[in-house]
């Protein structure tokens, strides 16, 4: 291990703890085992499947499925925890320091594909690396509505924010508009969906965005702030505990308050094709599942992310004025969601 | 232009005649053409629709599309003929000759996708380029079944074979190959389908295969030819055009036969289950459907090669001694379809 060093442009900041990592594991375990139970109860008809699987490189996981359920179509949350001699390229590109290394991470992912096209998709994911001298955390959660409610966008944007905001005031602008670079289909000029918050890197430094958009948003807001004061691994720790914290908050009302609206096969389809976007972006731009399916990963478990049943339709277009075209113009754009506020309209 | 070169090392071989582009690019309409024709008649219900439209850089195309027919849920069939300073750096890697000159591309793609599950998806792609001091042509047609019907394979294969032997005794045995290197999803460890021919850079030179794996059967074989007579752009464009006259013969019988069998809700889940493997191979490894998304293709006309309606189910394995498991058994490894011999039953 080299000396420790405090500023923002090294990658090492503190020393993680001496149980580091079985400290993450089971926050992550913890998670994953709270969401399911929570899910299933919403859920009311059926249950969580689990496979537990090992990994041949060392490590492996657990991942559960609930499917033909009443709220979820499918529902697929996944733990894992992986160990081996190298960090694959993609990765060491960013973290130079971290080769020659062996590397442990572990990490815990879901995505919700709700029945109710009123019901929005949802995706969540934390992890964390340690590799030689460096560790870092990383996640998020998204959501992707397929009509568009504010003040679902807005509860859901607040919740992460107030999560955000008890660890540091700067987290959630600079977290929900580097969500907003992330999520976003080049080839449709399209965002996934409403955002929420996304980070990486988060090792200690100063340094907040480390995305690869140095004129984005979320880096102009980070680089405006100047270097933060560096962080312990505790104080990151908790951030990403009292993030994980905030899912079920998040997520929950909204679906409890649009479960029982009635919609039909006008709704019905919308969705299915909304849901061809989740799979191209899935398989063209997400890191993590194009670098999961290129390796050893385990396809089942990384591919859970792809909903059950998907339309694609040449050359559609909202017919104007309706939902779904809202949905296009307003949802699908960043927007300051946490300043939305209720008028005579249920829509902004 | 430099001087001529003829050894198979160095990629110019002869120049192409005053008149290259615009007879690939008639070839290419008229391929289009005939094939939408023939497309239609089978079809009985439906017929195409087409889209031109231009690119910003240079050149444009014709979209044809038939949706909700008789016999194809959705036919895709797109021309296009672009132009522009620079080729993208995925080709240049291959071909640093071009490197600083303008290019020339033309080219004609299909993807159809059947009601029935037991008539296979099928794609073309025959495609032409110009760039500096080089040219050369590539393409190729694979099938896709969703059950095993070993008769069909053999047809599809022998018709190609047929329009190769014409050509050069040895072309189909190392584009065949190829093919099953190309069409392969390394995930699921599974080729796509069945297979057909697959070619690129021929550009006139010896060299036969120009694929990725030095170690693959197509390399193996095409090395155990030794480098073959450089052949002249009048000799590629006739074989190109012979292979494009196979499509119909190859592909319009086993629709034919298999059209009006009936099937049930089993066959069909397995056909939009199967389908999502199309999804997969275009957009994790497709390197025409990735180049285009990233960069400023038109996003409808490249995906127009995913199916209108799409299953992906978690952790399906079909069950011992069906077809569905007889098709993961033979029909999804590389096999010599032209050696097939009927035998009492239908199947192999």
């Amino acid at each position: 291990m080299t000396a420790l060093k405090t500023d923002a442009t090294t990658n090492v900041n503190s020393l993680p703890p001496a149980e580091s990592r079985d400290r993450v594991k089971q926050l992550m375990q913890h998670l994953q085992d709270k969401i399911c139970d929570a899910l299933e109860e919403l859920d009311g008809v059926s249950s969580f499947r689990e496979d537990a699987w090992e990994r041949e490189e060392g490590g492996g996981g657990r991942s559960r499925v609930l499917s033909e359920g009443g709220v979820f179509e499918q529902a697929g949350v996944n733990f894992s925890e992986v160990w081996g001699e190298q960090l694959p390229p993609s990765i060491l590109a960013q973290r130079p320091e971290a080769k020659g290394h062996g590397f442990f991470a572990t990490g815990t992912s879901l995505v919700l594909h709700p029945r109710s096209p009123y019901i929005p998709t949802v995706h969540l994911n934390y992890r964390y690396f340690e590799a030689g001298p460096v560790w870092w955390f990383g996640g998020g959660v998204d959501l992707t509505p397929y009509y568009p409610f504010a003040e679902d966008a807005a509860h859901f944007h607040r919740t992460l924010k107030a999560g955000c905001d008890a660890h540091h005031p700067e987290y959630y602008s600079v977290f929900k508009h580097w969500c907003d670079e992330y999520f976003y289909l080049k080839h449709r000029q399209e965002m996934r969906g409403v955002g929420g918050i996304f980070f990486d890197y988060q090792d200690g430094t100063g340094a907040l965005y480390r995305g690869p958009h140095p004129d984005g948003p979320a880096a102009a807001y980070s680089n405006k702030l100047g270097v933060l004061e560096p962080r312990s691994w505790e104080e990151i720790f908790a951030f990403v505990q009292g993030c994980s914290e905030t899912f079920l908050p998040a997520y929950l009302p909204i679906a409890k308050r649009r479960r029982d609206m009635s919609y039909g096969d006008r709704e019905r389809n919308f969705q299915l094709y909304r849901r061809g976007r989740y799979v191209e972006f899935n398989l063209v731009y997400d890191r993590g599942t194009i670098f999961g399916l290129q390796t050893n990963g385990r396809t089942e478990s990384i591919l859970m992310s792809l909903p059950p049943l998907v339309r694609w339709q040449y050359s559609y277009h909202p017919e104007p004025n309706t939902p779904e075209a809202e949905l296009y113009e307003i949802f699908l754009k960043p927007q300051e969601w946490v300043k939305w506020k209720p008028s005579t309209s249920e829509n902004i």
